[in-house]
């Protein structure tokens, strides 16, 4: 069987920010070793026939409707898998209040039957069961939005943090995978705590060596060290946490400066550290391959600190505003020289979605320059959002190069969008997106990201391999 | 053939803001004069069989899934049906230029062949056909997002504008239809103005007339007399529409205090008065059944004024935050006695849905009470979220008392709303949100205000009409 199939059609990216390149042609995906490369791309190509000549291979070819494009692949940059269920739930809570009320108590009920979630249930509780039921849904439906890589947070149980990586594994989606780390007794409750800094360690040790068993080369599965936030995590914990990072040049994500109190609070629980990007210096956690996720209210200062050890951020606009942490300033960042990608953070944030994502962040700029005298240089545009959530995520997740576009060397981790049949006239479309048949491209896909959601999404590959289909 | 339905299963309503009212039972609905009210409500009925017997009455039995739930029809106290076809084309524009980039060009394009959207059409302009093709999607669109009453700007021209008003009363939707008047010649394009004083005023009484014809009750289907905005009448203009209305008894629509720059320019147009809110007391238009869309920017005295007047404000979230208009204050317009609803306004708003609405009306809350400290007496929560898009938009619409619930003499306008399945382990659910099992009803409804869309929306009556079934 050939390992080489072509995609013709329209593509759709963003090389730049601010760039929307638009073009037909066709590209040559070659899957050895199993992962599917664009080996050539070819923007003279006028059809299915003269994609074959040019290329001057014998493969399938697999073409893009008409009224369709291929796009990069989103890139999620932080998502709690573990609170998936909670999506929408959060009430009037802002983070601390939220992380007792709503989180902790879902989370803990992955791994143990001591959660509160379970003290009214009937029926024995099986946390693991639990544990799948959650993580093949969130996969799931992440990939039908079109996310083809997620920087994941589990929680703290190692058998169902393993479960995840299986599952996302099997299901054929780009994963790193975030054993949370959390034994500071102040900041997490008895029922949901990593027993001590030893434990810690052992456990996350163990899901790194998981993750390696599952996929050795570590390109679609791995292991992410996951300090859940500065406050949750003993100082000896931190320290052991930055040098296993730098020991398996690992990734890392942890949270900072969402919220005001919480800035407040590390403040207090670290109070020979100049700030809080420096609690994360200090414990060898801010490298170049760290996320971080809000950087809300970061001084300047602390984004030159950001900016000097190469750390990136995650932005998590639909989060930011639901729990009210305040409005996350993308543009000072970008000029600072802060690479920036985008999160759903679910369920912080409430949707799934890197194109409501996409939307949020558009939002929050314009709330920004409002709040600057009406300024539009802090507004991102349409194109700008889409690059934050493919180029800007890859540099994100330390993939620049490999995904996020068309070029030749990419991976070929791509969705293919539709949207409304133009002929539907009066009877409206199968899509939340109503295309009347005038509008041009560019406008076209405004209309995508202002209204689209999983229905535009027809099919996606994770490196050359087809992982969802719309039914 | 018998008139009357029982409806029976969960009914899920918000009869205060903050109350989310969660009952099972039944209600008997009957359709004589062709309008279905709720003639009977018991909230003791187990079962289809004892709706019957405790109604004694003969009828059919319209039984809501399971998983579903009765919800109050939504009321858009704020949308041009003419821009529909730009939902989600803004670009980085704000108020003013987006009148003039996107907005005019567009509205244009419904009635006349000298729009400039028509400047490089190669096949030969047909306005009216166009305004078909938009004014038949947009009502299809929002009857599917479960919107059971609308108020609705159309455009200058009275061909298309009756053919609005004709669709809606096709189709069934509870429709306000507002002939757009603007002849002011420093604020109207050439291509796109009523010529005189004169001609604003024949025209808007030639719609009246129109829609009186098609429904003299007006309950269905009725004129909105439609200022664009101050800035777009002249001021003899004004005046005519405030004594047409009164005269006639009609409900009044217009913008007010959407962007600082327009305010700016309200004060420069009409020096002689003391505020925006002053402009239209002035020339008799803030009447008790006038609804101002938007009142991100009034003062405190506006707002008295506004009160004391009995007007309404219709808060379009969504608009205001795509055009980086501002944050509303709904928390201190409701405190200060100012009668509220929610509007989608297309295409200033992004989205044709009130579900999204609702998200957006609970999320610039939170922006507000950041920006008051973090003070969350700001702060919407979800069932006042659906109290405006349901109660507050019925007062709005001086519709108080007769839609937004299910109590005895209400209209039966109504939607009935479904989730994911909740057997679909794994395989995702066939609306965009994914239900556990697990989760207390007000958990559910909060998990379909976040994630929700017209894949949730089963049916929709208006008025006892099934006028929307989900394919």
């Amino acid at each position: 069987m050939t390992q080489k199939r072509i995609y013709f059609g329209r593509f759709i990216s963003t090389p730049k920010p601010d760039e929307l390149l638009i073009r037909t042609g066709a590209v040559l995906v070659d899957k050895k070793n199993g992962r599917g490369v664009i080996e050539k791309a070819d923007w003279t190509v006028n059809g299915p026939n003269d994609a074959l000549s040019k290329f001057g291979v014998e493969a399938p070819v697999v073409t893009a409707d008409e009224n369709a494009f291929f796009f990069p692949g989103f890139i999620d940059t932080h998502i709690h898998a573990s609170q998936y269920p909670n999506a929408g739930i959060f009430g009037k809570s802002t983070l601390l209040d939220w992380l007792t009320t709503y989180t902790f108590p879902l989370e803990s009920s992955l791994g143990t039957d001591k959660s509160p979630m379970y003290k009214d249930s009937i029926e024995p509780p099986d946390p693991l069961a639990r544990a799948k039921a959650v993580y093949n849904r969130v996969i799931s439906k992440t990939l039908s939005l079109g996310t083809t890589t997620a920087s994941y947070y589990a929680t703290i149980h190692l058998e169902a943090t393993n479960l995840l990586a299986d599952i996302a594994f099997k299901k054929g989606q780009r994963a790193y995978i975030g054993r949370v780390c959390m034994d500071r007794p102040e900041a997490c409750p008895d029922y949901y705590r990593d027993e001590s800094t030893e434990q810690t360690i052992a456990n996350t040790k163990a899901s790194i060596e998981y993750c390696k068993s599952l996929d050795p080369s570590g390109e679609l599965v791995a292991h992410i060290i996951t300090p859940r936030f500065a406050p949750s995590c003993l100082p000896e914990t931190l320290s052991q946490l930055g040098a296993l990072a730098k020991e398996e040049d690992l990734r890392v994500q942890t949270h900072i400066s969402e919220n005001l109190n919480e800035v407040k609070w590390v403040k207090e629980l670290f109070p020979d550290q100049s700030s809080y990007a420096g609690v994360y210096d200090h414990h060898g956690l801010l490298t170049s391959r760290t996320i971080l996720a809000h950087a809300v209210h970061l001084s300047k200062e602390e984004m030159q600190l950001v900016k000097q050890r190469k750390t990136k951020v995650s932005h998590c606009p639909a989060s930011n505003s639901a729990l009210g942490s305040g409005f996350c300033p993308v543009r000072t960042l970008l000029d600072e020289g802060v690479e920036v990608g985008l999160g759903t953070d679910v369920s912080g944030g409430y949707s799934p979605s890197i194109l409501d994502a996409v939307r949020n962040a558009c939002i929050v700029s314009r709330h920004v320059g409002f709040l600057n005298g009406g300024d539009s240089k802090f507004n991102l545009s349409v194109a700008e959002g889409l690059w934050l959530a493919t180029m800007g995520g890859a540099k994100v997740v330390g993939m620049e190069g490999r995904l996020g576009g068309f070029e030749e060397g990419m991976l070929w981790d791509v969705q293919e969008i539709v949207m409304g049949n133009v002929d539907s006239s009066g009877g409206g479309a199968d899509t939340g997106v109503d295309i009347f048949g005038w509008e041009a491209w560019e406008d076209r896909v405004a209309k995508w990201v202002w209204n689209g959601d999983e229905r535009n999404v027809k099919r996606v590959w994770v490196g050359g391999r087809l992982v969802h289909e719309r039914r």
